[in-house]
């Protein structure tokens, strides 16, 4: 939850009288109550209602209408200015990792988790070393401010660990085989949340995978599909897509939906906007869309050996 | 259809190498096509691939990306820069206005249409006179540079023709009932290329919004829509809206959809993004969405006998 009288301050110390507030789906229906609070206290509110993923999909047509973007739930990927970060921490029961322990084979674990636990890694942290096992937390990247924070676009903290064995405290398998993909590590998914652990495969994913690159094979032309969100534009990377190919055109999007990319008619696309995209929602879409580095494989450029999860470092 | 020798004469003439291409929904699958056509004369293409609703929605952040942005299918609505505009002509029978001839009661008749029929309005003209009709079709306005033009924002066009009887050459009945409300004329839909003829009725979409703005009396919260949009962003509009109740707040949306009004939770909206879709999406939308002027009778600051449709003028 949101403390009004911190924000207030840090509002206050900021010279703020116009505010434009932003939070992800889940968490959206908070913000007419945040503007009602913000209200009473003086300050002219303005809300983002566009969908929101991440702080890297900030409003700025919002935040250009007030002082000051307030963004709810992330932290920063780039450095967007006029923006504050208000992180919504979401309590559970680590003890969950109690159970993983005697499935670890070494004395060492990576440690990683999600922003709205990171509040839980230094208890978890010390349930380990009561238990005899070191565990190894990385240090902050450019687009994980926090240690020990993963995000579905960046493993960064997962493979600075060296670890052979990595726990990841959080829910959902997309994080726990992004890090299997991307350490090569045995991952344990332990959800503070549910009490649940399991060990993630992405032995299926890389098939899926393979198998779509085989039917875009047949696709006479790409849409390399490039974000207009403040943190996930790949302009470069995607200028270096079209090189690979003579029927590549880039397609700039905010929203990527089934309905753009079907009405747009491309028989195959490239993301190189969120990773996720290309990996969650395939089933949605009407085409293969395929992650650069699959593009590169597709082009003859990469091996299939040399797979290599999509991520935006 | 668009002339690729002639865009590239204009390209040529302001110098222009990348160039970003937006169309609306309905000639979305031209892009691909049309990009591999300037792709051969030499240039660098970008496509839009966000939905587009008008000139209203210029896709900035793809021409941001190039030296200048295409946009098909409409006129300028603003004064943005770095776009040329290219109309996309479509043809029709304009010998459905001879079966209007024996109903009106006047000598005289507006005359007006949509962008796409725009070059079939002179020999309606010429059709109305040798039967002795005398056509009257208003000059330019500022969102409508073509005479005789009107947008579902805007009937100046119709307005200005100060005609009790007005011929509307085009498809739906968006614009005639807007038309009718727009300048209390009798008003004949003619349809070039079904060849249908309507007499459109404004009776019911005036009860409907009577049910709404009454429905809209429950709601203890409002969430006042401003849109990010080029040419739908009223902000001084919103800004007047929030003036009149306590419990009004701004909501800046790019797209005004469904899901975004559901999980942002507000009990009513007031639209000041496109007129259209207080108007026409109304079914969708998991809560009443009123117009301004619906808001204001709403408040007390207007009657509903001086309902006036929604415009941008």
């Amino acid at each position: 939850m949101i403390s009004v009288p911190d924000l207030h301050r840090r509002l206050t110390a900021l010279n703020c009288r116009t505010v434009a507030i932003q939070a992800p789906e889940g968490l959206k229906r908070l913000l007419p109550r945040l503007a009602d609070d913000l209200h009473r206290l003086g300050y002219e509110v303005i809300i983002s209602g566009d969908p929101c993923y991440g702080a890297c999909d900030l409003d700025l047509d919002a935040r250009d209408q007030a002082d000051i973007l307030v963004h709810i739930g992330h932290t920063p990927v780039d450095g967007t200015e006029r923006v504050i970060y208000e992180t919504w921490p979401v309590d559970g029961d680590i003890s969950v990792i109690k159970e993983v322990i005697p499935r670890l084979t070494g004395k060492e674990a990576g440690l990683v988790t999600t922003v709205q636990h990171i509040h839980l890694l230094s208890q978890a942290a010390s349930l380990l070393l009561d238990e005899g096992i070191k565990p190894i937390i990385a240090g902050p990247s450019p687009r994980t401010p926090c240690r020990g924070q993963v995000l579905g676009c960046s493993f960064e903290a997962a493979r600075r660990t060296g670890a052979q064995e990595i726990i990841f405290l959080g829910t959902g398998l997309f994080h726990p085989i992004g890090i299997k993909l991307a350490t090569g590590a045995r991952v344990f998914a332990c959800d503070p949340v549910t009490g649940n652990i399991e060990e993630p495969d992405s032995d299926r994913l890389l098939r899926v995978r393979f198998g779509l690159i085989q039917k875009a094979r047949e696709a006479d032309s790409y849409g390399i599909i490039v974000s207009s969100k403040t943190g996930q534009c790949r302009s470069q990377l995607a200028d270096r897509l079209c090189s690979l190919s003579d029927k590549a055109y880039k397609v700039v999007l905010g929203e990527v939906t089934p309905d753009q990319l079907l009405n747009l008619g491309f028989p195959c696309y490239v993301n190189t906007a969120c990773p996720r995209l290309a990996y969650d929602d395939q089933v949605r879409f009407p085409a293969p869309v395929l992650t650069p580095g699959e593009f590169e494989i597709l082009c003859g450029v990469r091996d299939f050996d040399h797979y290599e999860v999509d991520e935006i470092i």
